[in-house]
């Protein structure tokens, strides 16, 4: 059995499953894990750090299956010779998130890669088509790291209409298990991004004890808002902000921006500090509303197949969702 | 074809749809409109103002499908004897949301009616089963009128999972159509609750003026906040907010609600007066995130049946939710 979309058919994966690109931590490893499982795994080529971006590209030059790389748009503008270096890894697909994709689009198609634009609103998907996106993704306030206000249920079904059958919608925010993907696909998404669901594996360059932290947290213990980027001396656009779990150092100053502001030199070199030691009560774990529903570390290529499996039986209605017996029955 | 379900199996209903006790607006019309078209219609107990409810409970005495009054329990705890006339319209449920519903449940258990209660997180879940609730709505922050801050799809499978079968889940907030009933369903709710969508109906007692408003809306053009209810001088209990569409007042007087406090004898005369003008750039029309999928104001019998077919032909893969080929295929 095999879920099969007009997105897998666009990527030439397996399953409709998607790693998203976190800056930093989805390296070549969980990449190549992820889309050698079936799924459809994008290096998070972030901020753009070049001897990262290095490293990490060679390494993929083994990976036997399609894979995407992904930017944060507005930082990408500032070294745009970084796209060079990414399509020079020959990736199935580059996404970008975050920005007009427009200045980039014709590199990208030149390469005969695709175009994967993550959008939070119809005037962002109607940029993205107009510089000639290839896939997108509808991105709700649930997702962890950088995303907007509106949720994935109202934001997901307004893509999918714009988009009108041009180009296949994935769903992100919110979503870690096989009732996720099954749900997005009633919707009309042809797929679904994953970011926290992926942090929580053995092939994630986070370190363990973030993923401990997302393993341990309960639903409702993410918080979206800017004090983690302020406090790290990084200046998001409106209207991106950032969705973290709660600790020590959100529940200080969330409310209290302003002072945080007066404050932002200590505020910073305290914060740096505690990241570099690994102190996680004061740095942040940038991760969705869907931590609740993540309990253990296994194998990227696992979370493909269970995520898929699930799905599978759901859609087909071998299995129920609920503990109850529901139908859709002829009367 | 028919959606049986745990919820429609214990309701009494055809469609596990039930419209929400919108109140005041949500009058007997509504109720009888929705519950005879198979669905499951409530009545908008509200706040508790006597009259009117003497008045709308009289004329559900004809109404021949089983349906539901609504109470907010906070409110309803400063008039108790309500609960009393209520119950003497023999509804079928009683739906409590927002407070303990321990209190009143001995009553509604003894007079044969059901007990709803609506739930925004896993603490209140808790409590409604420990007061014997025999359904429980998940209602996310989509929702139109009062509601909290966690999503939908955080808080359906969250509720589900906690419930584990022992009562049916309904879900509510930003669902307006059959994508919406296929998708709550595919994370386990047995149906779903919709108010902003019976609210744009022909017997939905709300102004014709607001209900123009919904269909005129756009996605992502409404706030949840707390400025409309301390304009009109109601003052809710945390965590509860209030979502509507985004006005001119509410442009006014977001993110600025110390500066409303400061001269709430005037922005609450302006405001009544606004409300009894029907002047909805100031008033506010209490309306969810759904608002972007509602388009026309039919009846609501129309409306079931509509949400329905489509959910049908959804989960039964006859009809595709995207413009786009998707199928569940063997391999």
């Amino acid at each position: 059995m095999a879920i099969n979309t007009t997105l897998t058919a666009r990527l030439g994966s397996r399953h409709p499953i998607l790693s998203a690109p976190m800056a930093g931590i989805a390296g070549a490893r969980l990449v190549a894990a992820v889309s050698e499982a079936g799924g459809f795994g994008i290096l998070g080529g972030g901020y753009g750090e070049r001897a990262w971006l290095e490293q990490e590209t060679a390494k993929l030059k083994t990976c036997t299956a399609p894979f995407g790389i992904g930017f944060i748009t507005w930082s990408l503008a500032k070294q745009p010779d970084l796209l060079h270096m990414a399509l020079a890894a020959k990736p199935r697909a580059i996404m970008l998130s975050f920005g007009d994709p427009k200045p980039f689009a014709p590199a990208i198609k030149a390469a005969g890669a695709l175009l994967i634009c993550q959008v939070q609103s119809e005037d962002m998907a109607r940029e993205a088509l107009g510089a000639g996106a290839d896939i997108l993704i509808a991105q709700g306030t649930e997702a962890g790291g950088h995303g907007a206000a509106r949720t994935t249920l109202d934001i997901v079904p307004a893509i999918v209409d714009l988009a009108a059958g041009r180009v296949p919608v994935a769903a992100a925010g919110g979503i870690a298990d096989g009732r996720g993907l099954a749900a997005m696909m009633m919707l009309g998404a042809a797929g679904v991004l994953l970011g926290t669901r992926f942090y929580a594996s053995v092939e994630c360059d986070g370190s363990e004890e973030a993923k401990k932290r997302i393993c341990a947290a309960s639903s409702g213990s993410t918080v979206r808002g800017v004090v983690f980027d302020w406090s790290r001396g990084i200046f998001w656009p409106a209207p991106f902000t950032l969705r973290s779990l709660v600790n020590d150092h959100s529940r200080r100053w969330s409310g209290r921006e302003v002072e945080l502001m007066h404050n932002i030199a200590t505020v910073t070199a305290d914060y740096v500090a505690a990241r570099e030691a690994g102190n996680f009560d004061i740095a942040g774990v940038f991760a969705g509303e869907a931590v609740g529903l993540i309990h253990d570390i296994p194998k990227a290529g696992e979370i493909v197949e269970r995520i898929t499996l699930e799905a599978e039986q759901i859609l087909s209605g071998r299995r129920n969702s609920a503990t109850m017996s529901q139908a859709v029955a002829a009367r």
